[in-house]
This record gives C-alpha cells, structure tokens and sequence, in this order.
C-alpha cells in the first residue's frame, strides 16, 4: 500500500520547483517506464498489473489513480533521478538544435523525440524554455528523452562561446534565406524561437545564417509560419540527408 | 446577453454528431476569428472586447466562459459553418495528403496547417480520423482549415480508384524505402498512418511505394517512429524541394 507521504511526494512532481530540489521526474506507460528504466537510474516503480518490470511494487487501480497525471491513468508509473549529463562540450562536427524559450509542453516532447531521431544528441535549452522533465513532456518524448542530453543553459553566452570557437550558429527566420538552396556544413548550433515571439533579438544577433523554409501555398491568403516543432523536423531533415 | 439556447447550443457544438446535425463549429481567438471569417461563412461572432471585427455581439466575460471550450477563454469566439466543398477530384499533378485513423487533434491540427504551408490543399481522411471541425483541431490549425480542403472518404475506396487512373499512391512505412534517395513525382497520394498501428493492412495493399524516412541515431537504443505530424512534415518537405 502506497502510504501518504509516498502519494504527496509523487504527485508533488508536477511542480518543476519540486522536480528540481529532489532530482526527481515521472514517467507513466509500461512501455516508457521500461525504456528509461534501462538507461536512467530508477527511484521506484508501481504496477497495478503484474508487468515485465521486475523491480516494480504492485498497487491498486485506485491508489494509482491517486498518483497519475494522465486523464486515463496507465498501468506502470515510475519515478526516475534526473540524469547528470557531462559537461557540455560543443563541436564543430556535430548538429546541436537550441531553444530560444520554447513554451508548449508538446512540442519539446516533440523536438527531443525528433533530435533522437536524426541522430542530434544534445539539445540546449534557453532558461525560460519549457521543462524537459514535466510529466506531458516527459510522455511526449516517447523515451527519448533517456537519450537526448537537454541542456539548460543561458543562450546568449552560449552562443557566444561557439562563434568565437568558429561553430557556426543557424536560425530560423521568416527573412531568412531559402534552406533547400542554401549550402549547409554536417555540424553547427540551430536555434528554433518561442511559438509567438520567433527569436529573441539578443539571440538574433548572435546567429551567423539565417534560415527560412519556404512556403508553396500558391493563394494570397496562407498560413504565416509553422509550428516549432515541424520546422525543426524540416530543418533537421535538411541538414541531415545533405551528409549521408 | 446571451440566451440559455445561444449558449446551450455553442456548448453542444463540442460534440461531433452536433456539430455534424448542425453544420456549425467554434473557433476561438481575435486572430483565428477574424482570418476564418474572411473566407468561411459566419454564424455568429461574440467578443469581450472591442474587436476589429465589425459583426462581433459583446457579452460580458462570465458569458464568454460559459461558451468558451479553452481553459483560458480568449477575447473572441465566433460560430462558423461548415465549408461545403466541391466534389472531391483527384489529379496526378498534385500532392495529396491522406490519414488513415489520425486520432490526435494537436497532430490533425499540425497536419492540416503543414499542408498549407506545403501548398497541399486536399487532405483525405479516414472516416475514423479525428474531426477537423473539434475545438482542439481548429485552434491547432491556427487558420488553416479555412485554405485546406479536408475530405473524409472511404480510404481504401478512394484510393482503388486513385490508382486505376494511374496516380501513385506513397505510404511512410518502417520498412519503405530510404525517402532521401528514391525518386519522387510532383503529384500522388501520400498515406500517413495511425499513431499507434501505423497504415492498416486493408490500406497498405493499395500503396504503391513504401517510403521511409531513415533514423539517423548512432545508439542501439532509439526511438522507433516519428510523430504522424513530424512525420508527415519531412516528407511534405521531400516532394515539395524536388519539384523547386
């Protein structure tokens, strides 16, 4: 049986000021929960069925009901230590996507799915993006979240390291230039903005090549921009398929 | 003021089978509202504030909540009716979107806003997909429902007569082929599957071309698919780059 303490401490998880002081996040899903429990160091994991999950301690439908963030509480939920990633370390070579404050929960989860998809193993954060370890993230990585090291960093130094180390810094603009007939190197930092904002102008000032897809809508009236996590895709697509 | 039969049937309006009976749907949003009402037909508009749209009904802002389906009502709601499109007719030139059982509205919505973007303006949905006319839908689609022409048909149906006149029917496939490296035509019928089982076996006899969008992850671990959206967004980007 869960006791009270158990449930508060659980349920207190939705809250990133508690994420972070007890180093602790959520996963729900008995698929999920056994993906990162394979990679991520586990604090403890409740069934309401008997699950492949070894470790995990079988509680009532109810009790799980009481610990749950999803409308229709899942079969497995398990709490995991945030992982400590290595000292960030930028290169030249390799493709890194960053965050100018990011805000919707879905599409983080979204973005830290795809940059596991195309290989992008290290995503930086602005501070003010979105929580990479709030529960409707966590769901919407799909796991990949166990892969993806997400940094959260101030971008503005950031950025500044990587010019002055020559890294080349991309971003997305409406003004920016045609990416399917601009020529692209295999690594560099490409900065993705806010869903209302774009990005910021202390970040703009910072970006050494601006990007922009297109649109092929041929009526006058058409939609303004894209949602930041399929431009991402577009973008990540193109610079990964001009290096295979 | 509003009625209690104004409001009861802008509430129904979160149904499918009312919004079907009635032909009317909600979309929220001063900005939504005003670039929807310059193309569809306006039922009825109700703003908190004074708006730029010149039909809109002031209501007080407790009114505004009890019609509004956001949990943060915005300052204009309008009623639209349902567009009547023309009859659907298919030609090999041009790129066409299909869904086979999309359930999520965030992803409908996304989708149906790349397709504007993309310059796709016919979408085939299942009849088991998701209602471009719900609230979420709508407001994911950020004005583009009123560019994009949705159908819902009997896919497989649809699709047997799509290729008897010779238009070439594409899936996204785990197992298709390499995306980046097989040749495309501008026009066909690209098949997106369900978020959870992908294209289903009825629809994936009548594809012509499996492709597939390759992972470019070094680890043995990775994430086994792409987000429908994400998805759908690369390869949206793969046939409209070619034809540039």
């Amino acid at each position: 049986m869960l006791s009270k303490a158990t449930i508060s401490l659980i349920t207190s998880l939705e809250k990133k000021k508690l994420r972070d002081e007890l180093g602790l996040f959520v996963a729900e899903g008995e698929k999920l929960v056994a993906d990162l429990s394979r990679t991520l160091k586990v604090k403890s994991i409740y069934a309401t069925i008997q699950s492949g999950i070894e470790s995990a301690e079988l509680i009532s439908a109810a009790e799980m009901k009481k610990i749950s963030f999803l409308k229709n509480p899942s079969s497995v939920l398990g709490v995991f230590h945030t992982p400590n990633h290595e000292e960030l370390n930028l290169s030249p070579s390799s493709l890194v996507l960053a965050l100018d404050d990011v805000q919707d929960p879905g599409n983080l989860g979204a973005i830290i799915r795809l940059c596991d998809w195309f290989g992008i193993t290290i995503l930086l954060c602005s501070t003010h993006t979105a929580d990479c370890y709030s529960p409707k993230v966590v769901q919407a990585t799909m796991g990949a979240i166990a892969r993806v090291r997400v940094y959260y960093v101030d971008l503005q130094a950031q950025l500044n390291v990587a010019q002055k180390a020559g890294i080349p810094v991309f971003g997305a603009f409406l003004e920016g230039k045609n990416i399917y007939q601009e020529s692209l190197p295999t690594g560099g930092i490409v900065v993705m903005g806010n869903e209302g904002n774009g990005i910021s102008k202390e970040i703009a000032s910072l970006i050494t090549q601006k990007l922009y897809i297109p649109s092929f809508a041929e009526s006058a009236q058409k939609s303004e921009s894209l949602n930041v996590a399929i431009a991402s895709a577009v973008i990540c697509s193109e610079f990964k398929r001009r290096a295979l």
